[in-house]
């Protein structure tokens, strides 16, 4: 057990030869078993390439006060796995199907070239038919749960979907696969980190930025690199994936709660925000950027309930207070999309204060959809804070909306609201970066 | 006179020893006239260095289609003058002062160490006193216009602030530079591109992101690279500028109608959207992207006029109909930053039709920032299109709201309005990806 408490890890595990069986463990608590690969292109620094257990490849970022032990060497162990390159082995889990939900949208569509629209994909057949290669590495069971463009998606949608995934996982699933349109794709990935917990395996939000009869589409790859994420992953997280960049077989994987639409029609979007994605999928197989959480042992736990008395509001220059205000009338809370650190113009502080006043919770996030909000840098922010204006640190306000109508459905008052919101679910803010004064 | 109508220019002109004397006709109509210069690191493909005849360096990237002449040599012209490297010459224009218009935010702001408040900085010798280096390559002439955290920036502020460019110039100024909190830098950015005409000079909008007190400030290098754009650069334009990457000499010059705020406090939190910077200011000089409007011949046309009755509205899947509607209420237009190609959901129909045929102006934008909006692809761009709804191709939302204002102070009716907001003005559009059917 060749321990080095005081070296750098990153220092000896390169010493080790191919082929070594190690334990790491991380100082976020992480564990990886597995036997050490060559490392290759795209490991970049202080990455190894691990060949783990449950068979297949991985790539983990060595910290500083990470820590390994040696294995014993496997009895019939080879040195350099044949696997080491080319697609990621997935192992077989008899009887763990990957279940497919489709919600419609470009990627469960096709051009009906009778009328020249477009139509959804209605079931299993004509899903497999459209991509025969899906069921390559393992049974993928389809279950269509809804047929619209994601721009019609509401939040009962949301709930419905919840419902599906429990069911899924309830029925012994090992990853859950939704495809779904783009255009509100980060809300649903959003609403189901915060309306599905304890996870045993990977909920996978996929879509197509470019329908799939086209030779340019997207849909394919990005559905086979989700099923292949939904079955083989260590993860328990409700993740998105798309094309990463221009290259044709790297795959971006990003948390749920921080993720966005940034084009209207790149394959590549998709980006991750305050933050690098969670990881990469390409031909090497797996590689995490960050620590994700790990599948929950069953059963998987659906809360399936929302407050509709929410809303989400954009500042701009020139928007009347009364305009905001009237907005607001009628909802228990409402996100606002400031400026810069978080701010809106001094004009609209008493109906802000007003509103508090009222017993609506009012979360300020930021426009500029990168960075954190900050009461404490300018009068304004101090202004609004003292009105009770919660800052939301860098949560996005997409999904602070989101996390606002699941809030509300679980809280008595305000002040529940605010604690629940300033308390991190699912990875999508720095808690130690919110601020609030009770109001 | 080389002409060479046939061959690639760039070929060509790589051939021609250092120091020789060109004109260079670009195919978009600009022309260059200098001595070549060595080609420096951040050339990049396509790019010459010219030492212009107005005294400084300029990057000209050169088209297929762009034709050059060589020009007799100059009696003393130095074959490879001692400033082609190292900080850019700026001619001086004796006489022609940069006038620097104070606007108030955290550019021309100081903490008050009584206080520990930020307080902004009234007036010229208290500018010069801050900013020493300032007036080192010409006379800077400072005005205090206003007083304001951008927050609370208003469209009648954008008024006032165009009153005074327009007087600037009449007065004699070479360039413009206005000192601006960074929150709604880009609104008054693209207001001022609407509002001022037929430019002389640069009119250069720059701000902070971090207060010019501390160390890690970005305002005194973006206020004298502001200052030098607006001293040398040969461009009609209303630009942005603020510092690019993490390099600390570095600057990006923005197009007014296409940029955004994108961070909240990274001193690069800036960017361009739908294309690239217009250029760059480095230590080696300037170097254009693209092709910039040439000041044009004085005088200057302000015409500032807005008017308030527009509003931005962004939707959101959850959104009632009835709020949107409500919302809308009393405008006489609307941007809708929409999902994903330019879409809303189709419950969002019948108040829309029923706006536009009480001749509410409906104009489509996309919340992802990036890419066009475009209606014929998916059936709800089609039913909003036929709703009357304006689809503003890669218009930002922000710059489409602030078009809007201006437009509706100009036109009698709708339709007018709609004619104005789909003809690209400020180079803020692409206009062969308008789309609108008459409602």
């Amino acid at each position: 057990m060749g321990e080095t408490p005081e070296a750098d890890p990153w220092t000896e595990l390169r010493r080790l030869p191919m082929g070594s069986r190690i334990e790491i463990h991380c100082a976020d608590g992480h564990r990886w078993r597995g036997t050490l690969l060559p490392p290759h292109d795209l490991s970049g620094e202080r990455v190894i390439q691990l060949k783990v257990d449950s068979g297949y490849n991985v790539g983990v970022r060595v910290g500083h006060r990470d820590r390994f032990h040696l294995l014993p060497a496997e009895p019939s162990g080879p040195t350099e796995p044949a696997m080491s390159r080319g697609h990621p082995h997935t192992a077989p889990h008899p009887g763990r199907d990957v279940v497919l939900l489709t919600s419609g949208g470009t990627i469960a569509s096709r051009v009906d070239y009778r009328t020249g629209g477009v139509r959804p994909v209605r079931d299993e057949s004509e899903i497999l038919a459209f991509y025969p290669d899906l069921d390559r590495e393992g049974p993928v069971r389809v279950v269509p749960v809804l047929d619209r463009l994601s721009e019609d998606i509401s939040p009962e949608d949301w709930i419905l979907l919840a419902r599906h995934v429990g069911e899924a996982f309830e029925g012994g699933a090992r990853g859950v696969v939704i495809a779904h349109g783009t255009d509100t794709l980060a809300f649903t990935a959003a609403a189901l980190s915060f309306l599905v917990e304890s996870l045993p395996g990977p909920v996978v939000l996929v879509g197509a930025q470019r329908s799939p009869d086209r030779p340019s589409s997207d849909g394919p790859t990005n559905l086979a690199a989700a099923v292949r994420i939904a079955r083989s992953a260590d993860l328990g997280e409700v993740v998105v994936v798309m094309h990463d960049g221009l290259s044709d077989d790297r795959f971006a994987i990003h948390r749920g709660t921080r993720v966005r639409k940034m084009h209207s029609s790149r394959r590549d979007g998709f980006q991750s925000r305050n933050g690098p994605p969670l990881g990469y999928l390409d031909a090497s197989g797996l590689t995490w950027n960050v620590a994700v959480r790990p599948p929950s042992p069953p059963p998987v736990r659906v809360d399936p309930r929302l407050n509709e008395h929410g809303g989400l509001l954009w500042f701009y220059p020139g928007l009347p207070p009364e305009r905001a205000s009237a907005f607001v009338r009628g909802l228990r809370g409402v996100v606002l999309a400031g400026t810069g650190l978080g701010h809106v113009s001094a004009v609209h502080l008493p109906w802000i204060r007003e509103a508090v006043e009222r017993g609506v919770v009012v979360v300020m996030t930021t426009q500029c959809l990168e960075g954190d909000v900050d009461p404490f840098v300018y009068s304004t922010g101090r202004e609004l804070l003292k009105a009770g204006v919660l800052y939301a640190g860098d949560l996005l306000p997409e999904t602070a909306y989101v996390k606002l109508l699941w809030a509300l459905a679980r809280a008595d008052g305000p002040e529940e609201v605010r604690r629940l919101i300033e308390t991190d679910r699912a990875g999508e803010l720095e808690p130690r970066h919110v601020a609030g004064a009770p109001p």
